[in-house]
């Protein structure tokens, strides 16, 4: 007779936010139990999800997760799977004595507000603290570093730029002892989906329309296509890839709504694609010591970036010692977002 | 007055082999010195370095790296500059003393050898063991892996797949709890150099000669031309991102001989550019459990393969989560290289 194995290390999940990504977390979660069993060889329960519109719940010893799913998407509020009562998101991150928290909740992208505050009482209790926000990266990203190492746990962010593709880890381990000097890329997938779509003969408002009915653009449009999503990503890929704090109004910001048809078309005749192209570059002799911006930008065929259409993205980063290397993402979804999520879990506590 | 700062952790680094990787690894920590000083803090002494044809060197003090360099450049013997006398590589790898091995030494493809064994004499001995070598890794991961899990140190070899681009680190960081599927790229940079100049005129010979001019393609050129340096990565890809022993001989492999002017004229004529295509794919009805090939395959311009051109190289991804994640790496050099063996340094003792 064999001896019984000893008992997988098991992790006690919370989820603040409950929307897409949060629901498409969940989903993962449940794919991936087996698998991650056996390799990196973990366990896991959900002890507590916290919604913006259908309440909260804590259980201790685990909620049902594809019950809470049913339940939640049938409109039912989820504090009927509660063991205790949970007024507010703060006191759920103070009371769901969980061992990581997965934080997806809407964000003031001024002021990184209140995910910023809900991350600082995580990592303050000990919990790692793994957001898909680029709120809290652009307004906290050294404190709550500072935070998260007084008390030896991660502040992760994957998912907060190009989704789920690993651009936060590849900084981590790829670039070590490198000084990162420039980068530039297409990171507002909305924005490249509407450019793509006016290319083929639509006008903005039909492609707007069309990316709202997909429900990749929002009722009111203007933060794709102002810029201001790009504007925070580049803040954040500014502040942890060059180490330098920077934030969304600091950059040089046009969008796309002057991108009419016959500009695209003309465009299209000297075998050109207008893209949303944001850049960053260090820059001692600038206030700030880097020059950022997102612009409109004519864009030839020999570039890497010409061919990113509809909603992939592009990262380009120069080193001084990697030259140019770029992290190409196909055709995000919400799972892929989810999965930056679980792979910073994972990354926190192997 | 302010206390005395704590002495910065120092490093005992050997490098066994010292052709062109082994000296421009020897610039970029000149280079770096200062910087890694700071960020992330450590200090580094170069104790021993192994030449092929010039000897060997170690001093437990330090050896002076900048004029090694230059007598090595003059052609002196570097035993000069040795305290003890080291009569063979293994030798060397038992009394260099080092803390890290830095392992670029020429290699068999065929066996790994002799690389593989002073990687094991290394780890053996409780050293980091990085490489730059294929050989090693396609014939000895698992077992070396296990080795330095045994001794507590690291084996890394980043610049052995794709120079210095963080392949390795990525995969380790960047999937976690994935299933890598597939990947595609191309990966042999002198084969995609001669078909880039095929296209504008030149003959394969003409290409061949010129690639040996710059030193990227060796007197013998069919390492590269039938395919081999490909499918010793593809294997290592395959071994390590999929987590499947695979030798070369198992990738179904072509090489570039059969692409004339004429093919190559009429893939234009379309609109196309033929490529040494690198494939692998899990396939648990095949006998290994993956099927893996190399051969010149004709690309569309829709595809990023397109437009990789000369010495560049591109690797695309595809695992259960993160649908298609390409890396793109611009023009590398020796200094590249040299960057993923410091990078590995950085990773395993940081």
């Amino acid at each position: 007779m064999s001896p019984t194995p000893p008992p997988l290390p098991e992790f006690k999940l919370a989820l603040l936010g409950f929307g897409n990504v949060g629901q498409a977390l969940i989903e993962l979660l449940l794919e991936k139990r087996a698998d991650l069993e056996i390799n990196p060889g973990i366990s896991f329960k959900v002890v507590g999800i916290a919604s913006g519109s259908h309440g909260r719940a804590i259980d201790p010893r685990g909620l049902p997760m594809q019950e809470i799913l049913k339940a939640y998407r049938k409109g039912e509020a989820l504090s009927g799977f509660s063991s205790l009562e949970v007024n507010t998101s703060e006191e759920f991150a103070h009371k769901c004595g969980a061992d990581v928290l997965f934080e997806s909740t809407p964000v003031n992208y001024q002021t990184g507000q209140p995910a910023l505050e809900y991350i600082k009482i995580a990592l303050e209790n000990g919990l790692h603290a793994i957001t898909a926000n680029k709120g809290p990266v652009v307004h906290g990203y050294r404190d709550l570093t500072k935070i998260a190492r007084q008390n030896r746990v991660s502040f992760l962010f994957e998912s907060s730029v190009m989704d789920g593709a690993p651009v936060f880890s590849l900084a981590r381990t790829g670039f070590p002892g490198a000084r990162i000097q420039e980068f530039s890329g297409i990171l507002n997938s909305t924005t490249n989906l509407i450019l793509s779509r006016m290319e083929n003969g639509e006008t903005q408002e039909e492609a707007i329309a069309y990316a709202q009915s997909i429900g990749i653009a929002e009722t009111d449009p203007s933060g794709d296509v102002d810029g201001w999503d790009a504007a925070v990503k580049v803040a954040a890929l500014v502040t942890v890839l060059m180490d330098v704090p920077f934030l969304p109004q600091d950059v040089d910001r046009v969008g796309i709504r002057s991108l009419t048809h016959d500009l695209i078309h003309d465009a299209a005749e000297r075998g050109n694609r207008w893209k949303l192209l944001c850049r960053a570059r260090l820059d001692p002799e600038s206030a700030r010591g880097v020059l950022a911006e997102v612009k409109p930008t004519e864009i030839g065929p020999d570039s890497q970036l010409y061919h990113i259409t509809g909603t992939s993205a592009i990262l380009q980063i120069k080193s001084d010692v990697l030259g140019n290397l770029s992290l190409i993402e196909d055709s995000p979804s919400t799972k892929t977002t989810a999965y930056g999520m679980l792979a910073d879990f994972l990354n926190a506590v192997t």
